[in-house]
């Protein structure tokens, strides 16, 4: 323990924050097994990437999709191009209202259905665990129980929708304008 | 000068936030004359409220609408039920993309068409002002040129879209979620 205490105070707060969201997300949001639990207030707290809308019923992602990230892996991924060990993004889908409005007839989005969470990790963490892979931790939640991953594993329930995002490191990063221009 | 530095440290400390928010509004958003500036670098900073979609190119809001406004006013709405003197309301409607998603037949926003803003104004600040009235100044911003507000005045360009939602001091607050739930 003595040698904790031996590392010069500038070195310590000279540790980038980017450092403390990792630690943020691998205490808060996923356990030292890798479990990953849904984040609660990201829609108060950290930016909007973007949205999108299938309306008919039967496609396999019907609803209204918004997509969430911590403003500090934003921040990185301008710089870098690359989002930083520790980012989750949720992405939130709700069902679909529609109704005349005073703007024209529209689409919005009404009660919760389902949230797909992917975490970021450069490490490779948790080998062997069916929920990471490929750089990423992947989870699945629904609104009638949104405390349990219910995905069987990211290459059953994740992975065949992004395989187009493949070389974006599986995000489909072009459609997410606020990664690229400050508005 | 000597005034300034005996206000009380504690009583300087104890500012509340909000009276900053409304302070940086109008300094920095809204000039002495009234004119209301776009604010830059909402999406990455700001809360976003929520969404929807008017697909039909002949409707008067056609476009993906997405609705920001900052942290604090959510913070407050939360509290109180009411935007805070100084809330801004950023509408940014972009143009219409559409395709075959591996989520199935989608709608997306593309490249920036307008902008409404809306700056709360719990003070009558600008009576007389054209841009300004039933508590709130009003702002239209087109992607050729952002930095000019073509609005010809509130009343002509902006409140009849908004009549319906009057009674919730004229904004369409049951459509943003994000003010009534944690998430």
């Amino acid at each position: 323990m003595k040698r904790l205490f031996t590392i010069p105070l500038a070195l310590m707060l000279a540790v980038p924050a980017m450092a403390d969201m990792a630690g943020e997300t691998y205490s808060r949001w996923v356990d030292d097994k890798g479990e990953i639990r849904l984040p609660e207030n990201y829609r108060a707290t950290w930016t909007h990437l973007g949205s999108w809308v299938v309306a008919d019923p039967k496609a396999p992602g019907y609803g209204f999709h918004d997509v969430y990230t911590q403003p500090e892996a934003v921040k990185k991924f301008q710089e870098t191009g690359k989002f930083p060990d520790g980012t989750v993004l949720v992405k939130e889908i709700r069902k679909l209202g529609s109704g005349k409005l005073t703007t024209g007839d529209a689409l919005w989005a009404t009660e919760n259905a389902v949230w797909f969470v992917m975490v970021k990790d450069d490490r490779g963490r948790f080998r062997g665990n069916p929920h990471w892979g490929e750089g990423w931790g992947w989870a699945l939640y629904e609104a009638k129980a949104p405390q349990v991953n219910v995905s069987k594993g990211y290459t059953q329930d994740c992975l065949a929708c992004h395989i187009p995002a493949k070389p974006m490191d599986w995000v489909y990063v072009e459609d997410y304008p606020t990664l690229r221009t400050p508005q």
